[in-house]
């Protein structure tokens, strides 16, 4: 959660949630029956599908969610609440049930992606951390995910962390490495997630150095030929000629970071080439978005480095998921004004396919007592599980890799055009049965 | 830094500035005497100024960069440097100075809005944690800058935690609040920054209760009749209604969260005169921008609720500030290539004012031996303050709250074409000199 990783989360909430709490402790109402959902409105304009991103460290997030002593006088001093719902706080741990869309799942307008189940209190408290993890790690995950499908293949590095803060930038690490990226540059990524850390070098370290091939030397003394060279401080074709140079023929990689990133990888390729470097190979990076790198798709690139793009979702820093109300004590309720209006009931869905596995609808039902589960065809899937129960984590979630590869094959059911990068509609439709 | 507020920030970085640290120790450059600065290029497009956030976050972050014991062992594990790197890590603590621009000025493409000196290894590690932290926050305070702007004085609460990663969110509260918002609903921004918190209710807990009537009860027993009640989960003219049944006509303020704010609020100001409660307040929300938030002036409108465009910078998430090597043992380096070309040298600002107090330009110009400042007229001020000397951050330096003060007479200064919310050029030209 924190660079501790131990800290307590109970307080990363909206002022509002504990004043609610605090009235619906004095009236009663707290004890009621609710269930809250997570969707989304509406994809990003343009967007044709979203990705899922950040369940399991908002089930970390959950559990560490306590209200410490330091919490509760913090409270108290600022007089956010009274008495009685500081010591209901102080004795606060969530022991609901949570069901949700696993990590690496798409999603569309009205998908039930998550569902709190509990009493008034226990859920109400949740709905700021719930929304803001889910919101950052979803909206990167689903640019990732583009990127990821622009590159069709070649291997993709996330180094955005200096255009993050700090901490959301160890999780854009972690939703785009969930979205396919191979690797990325944040260290504490590399230690929170086990994610394979990767780095090159920057335009300083050359310009530390009296002369080009100095400091190309220096890096291969230090970390083998293997290593990548970047040669755009000054010219690039010297920029080549001084890495091979200095590293030979069986030189990594080199990588270029400005101008025009299609006509200079071909022409390094082919000076590499009659340098006898055949095998070094070729990181482009730059202000790379999805649509930069699907225009380099015919150059010879074999890896893209992916900053600012990527960690602030690529348009659509957030995924605008909403936590509402949609039962209380057994019967559905609905905001009913003209505007955002939403649909009571607690819901679940599932995904319906041709015999070919492509995609065809998001069915979201009614669920609950008496209500059973539209027929599921062979090529159908449940899309929610559980995630928690009593307010124990349920054994056996699936683990990063396996999100990773949850993705992967959600993405081969996406009909075509729903993996086109330009505007459009929804993939498949959201139907509500 | 972190919800413990204890915790090391050092693995909060890019992988490639220890292998350049590990290369540079080796060859011996890590000592040579180095000056980074923190500049951006370029305003996000069509913004005629930037804020400064972030500094006082940075220095607390830079006092927390140490590698503790657990640090020095997953990089081993990890095996992301040698072991005489790691040595030298083990005992890092930033020695060097920090001169930059205070918290609340305003910056301009080019500004040298942070110059870190010092050797080559105490200074290069510092690189990503020193963007994350200000490209985050100047982004959400050039945002916020604008909204409060638009607002012309009135009340403005930051509401956007959800719609940000968790402890993003506590950060953009803080930029929020430092360019000029009232309050924020983060509860953990109350606590580590001192910031007034405030919050209203969710439609989950008008939908909580039998009718609104009973919930507006609630929260009034609870809260006093001061408190701002939700009047659109159902019909707004009832809502309205209801309000004053529950509360009487002291009561504090309604909140509007949908529809044309601009329309409901002049029939709710209508009807809350009419019932005779002239001095209950109106708070509207619902993505708010800059834009939405000018277009209600003229509207009986007395509080902004904002969330998702404070949070996300308002279509720039991210201020694309670089931090770049500019004089190795005294003497200027840039890199030359055709794109992306830097300027070499340590460089300071000022800028220059009419007599009427009017900003005219930034001049940025080189500093150091035998380099004297260029003149400064009656009207003109430098722009950079010491932050750090030989790792010890200097006494006395700006608060939160000084730093609010600053940003208002900034934006006082400002040529008034600079103020306009409509895409333009810097509000004033940068020269160097």
């Amino acid at each position: 959660m924190t660079a501790a990783g131990a800290a307590s989360t109970a307080l990363l909430t909206d002022h509002y949630e504990l004043t609610m709490l605090a009235a619906a402790l004095r009236d009663g109402t707290a004890r009621r029956n609710c269930v809250f959902e997570v969707f989304a409105r509406r994809l990003p304009p343009g967007r044709r599908y979203g990705v899922v991103g950040g369940v399991a460290r908002l089930l970390d997030a959950i559990e560490m969610f306590r209200f410490t002593e330091a919490d509760i006088e913090q409270l108290a001093r600022a007089h956010v609440v009274d008495d009685d719902t500081l010591s209901w706080l102080a004795d606060y741990r969530f022991s609901g049930d949570v069901d949700g869309y696993p990590e690496g799942e798409l999603y569309f307008p009205g998908s039930p992606i998550l569902a709190v189940t509990g009493n008034f209190a226990d859920a109400v408290v949740l709905e700021t951390l719930v929304l803001s993890v889910l919101n950052h790690d979803s909206a990167v995950a689903s640019a990732a995910a583009r990127m990821v499908t622009a590159a069709n293949g070649r291997r993709m590095i996330e180094m955005g962390s200096r255009r993050a803060h700090e901490e959301a930038a160890v999780a854009a690490a972690r939703a785009a490495y969930l979205a396919g990226f191979s690797a990325t540059s944040n260290l504490e990524a590399g230690r929170r997630y086990g994610i394979p850390t990767a780095g090159t070098s920057a335009h300083s370290f050359t310009l530390l150095h009296d002369t080009e091939v100095d400091a190309f030397r220096a890096q291969i003394a230090a970390l083998g030929p293997q290593t990548t060279l970047l040669v755009d401080t000054y010219d690039i074709t010297a920029g080549v000629r001084n890495a091979i140079e200095a590293a030979g023929t069986e030189l990594g990689a080199i990588r270029i970071d400005s101008g025009d990133l299609g006509v200079l990888a071909r022409q390094a390729r082919e000076q590499l080439d009659a340098l006898g470097a055949r095998n070094t190979k070729i990181v482009v990076s730059g202000d790379l978005d999805e649509h930069a790198i699907a225009a380099l798709r015919a150059e010879p690139v074999d890896a893209y480095g992916v900053g600012t793009a990527v960690v602030t979702g690529s348009g659509a820093p957030t995924a605008n998921m909403v936590y509402k109300l949609v039962e209380v004590d057994g019967r559905p309720v609905e905001k009913r004004s003209e505007h955002k209006a939403s649909r009571g009931g607690r819901k679940a869905a599932l995904r319906r396919h041709k015999p070919t596995g492509t995609a065809l609808e998001e069915v979201v039902y009614r669920c609950g007592p008496g209500r059973p589960r539209p027929e599921l065809g062979d090529h159908d899937r449940e899309l929610q599980i559980p995630l928690v129960r009593a307010g124990q984590r349920v054994d056996g979630l699936p683990t990063l890799e396996d999100s990773r590869e949850r993705l992967r094959k959600a993405l081969v059911s996406v009909p075509w055009e729903g993996l086109k990068l330009s505007s459009g509609e929804p993939a498949i439709p959201t139907v509500f049965v």
